[in-house]
């Protein structure tokens, strides 16, 4: 069939589950948005900025699948580009697409705007391409194939991929296939398959202390339910990343908890370290994963589920869809005869102390009470995540971080995506103040989409979990002290988003008591002292500058 | 004598006139900010966000003749990258400096936060130097070299350059020359220098009718006093583009008004165009600044001033440092016997209508009657610029706008960034609603830092450039309207800066009057029509888009 350029890439996105794109109009791009605007089924969703605009389509593609971000050229890519970065760090899906100026005008080297002005119109793909699993310029001649492409790799490798489009293509017509987009697994090579299922049934057969240890990919490539079902039909305890977390259910017995090198509760520990089986999801061992790299994991025992390969005691077994290869134990395994009775502590009573100031201590702990069943939670980079990460949360629960890239001011734009994404789950935000301030203008947009997330902000007057690093009182780590209450009625005069504020255990007992009875958003700021931080940032900090900074560094002068 | 990494550097940008590092701390960057703190006569600035600290670099670098941005590693850099791109497009100094991982974990490939956790520590360095000048990791074998090949590349090239220190070496000492950073031009070739100025000289002997066409470079390079002297020396009327706004005095006799193809006033165009001598200053020949590729200098009359070399009729003159070239030409050219007796119209009495609404066809003149001598004053792209761009300003003013790269968000950073290196100039920054939004949150370290700038908010509802290329009523040119006269109360509680609104013109006066009158800052919030233009945008809206979607495009669909 015909079709104009623009209609073809919209319509592949929908076939991958698209209905949002999420972007920044710019004269490269408008007649894209025309384009989007004109479809059934889709749309455009402006942000503030670019930046803004790649973490909420990240946090979309964690909750969809797919993200796609939308930009224009120069000026919007690169403003996007540590987005697009943090998709390829946390192995996000996501198509990047950017307005690019008209293809005789680059063909013939015109100095634009939104260039050098120098002819060049290489070295703003280039510059994306270093952080991309595609970069390329599509043309009439290509686009069929190069789209498609793009697509099959975000959605295969869990990349993101960058299609520059330029601005005179999008109204022609090409000749396209009528099929919709195949989005399905590749099927495996049966012999490959047939011989790993058999080795990790012989494996399962023999262990007597198997252990699960999973990690984001789990979730970016579907593994979670599957896993669940494997860990459950064989009774196999499973620990997770800080990186994993809420992958797998952390209220059943089988959770042992978040592994982390010689950070882990000592049971943890030996347990996944004395495993004689351990199924991993390819862990990304960087340092606030690994305590500091004390992980030992046992290497003779060890199967890696990748996303096309199974690596079985150090033996690679490529050309398998992993998802075939767990299907294919859920039906082969036998289900475990005694299911494991490990003991799990009863959730205690929480007693509220009045009076008392607010500290990470006790904030974290009772936060977590506060999460609901199908809650999607979102922590930031700092006391957020390192707070709540320890906490285990209740079934169901999506947890949306930054583990690996760790990009401050993502989660505000990331919980837009989200919750455009998922609109029907409740949302909860937990930021600090320093990370708010990055991208805070953001806000606006959710309560423009008439979102009503919860948004739990800790003020704590600056960087803390820099404080902890280096420069515990310096003024570097300090930022203004905004009013921040005051945001949601300026960012959208009128808003039914209800601003809260407390200090004390009895000020957050009434606002929690009244945002869980309300179904408005929430604004709720929370005062901490700058210097107060969870269990978990007081050990890393000191171990980051050890590492960061070496024996000669500022805190040995 | 033996210095630490980190002292050498800052002491290298120090002899290049760096009084304020401009970024965000991060763990790889807070033992260099530790470096600054315990220095005399530099201090580190912190922003809300790194975009916005390297806006802020650039508009120090515009107004200070260099400008430094501190980031850290992945995260920092790269949301950087668009502002450092902006500085390339524009042809400003900038030296990016960002923390970076230890020396022993980049080349033992740590999986590392920061970073994509694969061991790849140059993805990030590559994508910056597909930018950037130069681009360099630090080691302390090469950072004496290293260090002063980066700051002369940004000072004579006028570039971004980008350097990387690993956090573990910035307190190792290295030996280094006692001697401060040459900042002195190297001297041109004598014959070369001789030969040009001798050319040079016949040319101005014999000419009829020369004149001077500005462009931005001659700011960058500062020859804007010596092209001054020259142009009153001979009597030489002059021309700018609208990216060399103000550069030389726009309220000479000899000002001819701005070039811009057929876009230009008649007179203007047939002045430059039918020049018997035209001396530039290698002209920017973008869309916008050529009547979309209208412009058409005569050829065999052109003396092009670059930065190192000289082109006489097409004929390279290498080797030479241009300002030695006009110190020489200076003193060898003849004065004028007669001067130019350009008539130049009186200003007209100002009537207001006090119950108008506001226009933008009335706003602007308005607007350069309230500029004073010496101002800076800085204009956003989009009406801001198109708008005041045509109205000359008196002697002494500095303007400053992106109009290259036009990235929009630029310039509330920027005007941080230039009111820090220029404390004791008024600054004036006119911005659109739709572009406040991107960068909004650095009104924040403007008011923190005690700065008292004027700010004029045209708030149309959206992005009215947008409008007139494309999809004049179409929702996604639209944006949330904020309540923005609260924007500086909430970022800095208690702030002497003071919130105006102006929807009619006697609104407007009063509000200048009471501006005019006080040394606080000011937040003036001008309400103006969504479809309401600037002349110049009517005609650049339309042209645009044909340039930009072709025959087939969505205007033609």
């Amino acid at each position: 069939m015909r079709i104009a350029i623009g209609d073809f890439l919209l319509s592949r996105l929908q076939d991958a589950g698209i209905t949002e794109i999420i972007g920044v109009p710019g004269d490269f791009n408008l007649n894209l948005i025309e384009q989007i605007d004109a479809r059934e089924g889709i749309r455009f969703v402006g942000t503030c900025n670019e930046l803004n605009a790649a973490y909420a389509a990240d946090g979309y593609a964690r909750s969809r699948g797919l993200g796609a971000l939308l930009t224009t050229y120069g000026v919007g890519e690169l403003s996007a580009l540590n987005g697009i970065a943090g998709a390829a760090a946390e192995h996000v899906p996501l198509v990047s697409i950017a307005g690019a100026p008209p293809l005789y005008a680059t063909e013939a080297r015109y100095d634009l705007h939104h260039s050098m002005g120098d002819g060049n119109f290489e070295n703003i793909l280039s510059s994306v391409g270093q952080i991309t699993a595609a970069a390329v310029r599509i043309t009439p001649h290509n686009a069929v194939e190069e789209i498609d492409r793009a697509l099959h790799t975000a959605l295969r490798e869990k990349r993101p991929v960058h299609i520059q489009v330029p601005s005179d293509i999008t109204h022609l017509t090409i000749e396209a296939p009528q099929e919709p987009l195949n989005t399905a697994w590749p099927s495996s090579d049966p012999e490959r398959l047939a011989s790993a299922v058999e080795r990790i049934a012989e494996l399962f057969a023999a262990a007597k202390s198997p252990v699960l240890l999973v990690d984001l990919d789990a979730d970016r490539h579907g593994f979670a339910e599957s896993l669940q079902q494997l860990a459950e039909k064989t009774q196999t305890p499973y620990a997770q990343l800080a990186s994993g977390k809420g992958i797998l259910d952390e209220q059943s017995p089988l959770f042992l908890g978040t592994y982390n090198g010689a950070g882990s509760a000592p049971d943890v520990r030996s347990t996944v370290e004395n495993a004689d089986l351990l199924l991993t999801t390819t862990p990304r061992f960087i340092e606030a994963n690994s305590g500091s790299f004390t992980h030992n994991l046992p290497a003779d025992a060890v199967v890696d589920l990748g996303d096309q390969h199974v690596t079985i005691h150090g033996e690679d077994y490529i050309g398998i869809t992993v998802q075939e290869l767990l299907d294919a134990l859920l039906e082969t395994l036998p289900a475990a005869q005694t299911p494991v009775t490990r003991f799990r502590e009863e959730t205690v009573e929480w007693e509220v102390a009045p009076d008392a100031a607010l500290t990470q201590q006790r904030l974290w702990p009772r936060m977590a009470r506060f999460v609901r069943e199908g809650d999607v939670v979102i922590t930031e980079a700092g006391t957020s995540n390192i707070g709540l990460g320890p906490q285990p949360l209740p079934s169901g629960v999506k947890y949306i971080n930054s583990g690996i890239w760790g990009s401050i001011g993502f989660t505000l734009p990331a919980l837009l995506g989200s919750q455009l994404a998922a609109p029907s789950r409740r949302h909860l935000l937990f930021i600090g103040d320093g990370s708010f301030q990055l991208t805070a203008q953001e806000l606006s947009t959710i309560l423009r989409e008439d979102l009503a997330p919860i948004i739990v902000l800790v003020n704590n007057r600056g960087y803390t979990i820099e404080r902890w690093i280096l420069g515990m009182r310096s003024a570097y780590n300090d930022i203004a002290n905004w009013d921040y209450g005051k945001l949601p009625e300026v960012f959208h005069p009128g808003t039914s988003m209800v601003s809260y504020s407390a200090s004390t255990e009895e000020e957050l007992e009434q606002a929690l008591a009244q945002i869980d009875g309300s179904s408005a958003g929430a604004f709720l700021e929370l005062h901490l002292e700058p210097e107060d931080a969870p269990a978990g940032l007081k050990a890393f900090g000191p171990m980051t500058a050890d590492f960061d900074y070496g024996p000669r560094g500022p805190r040995n002068p």
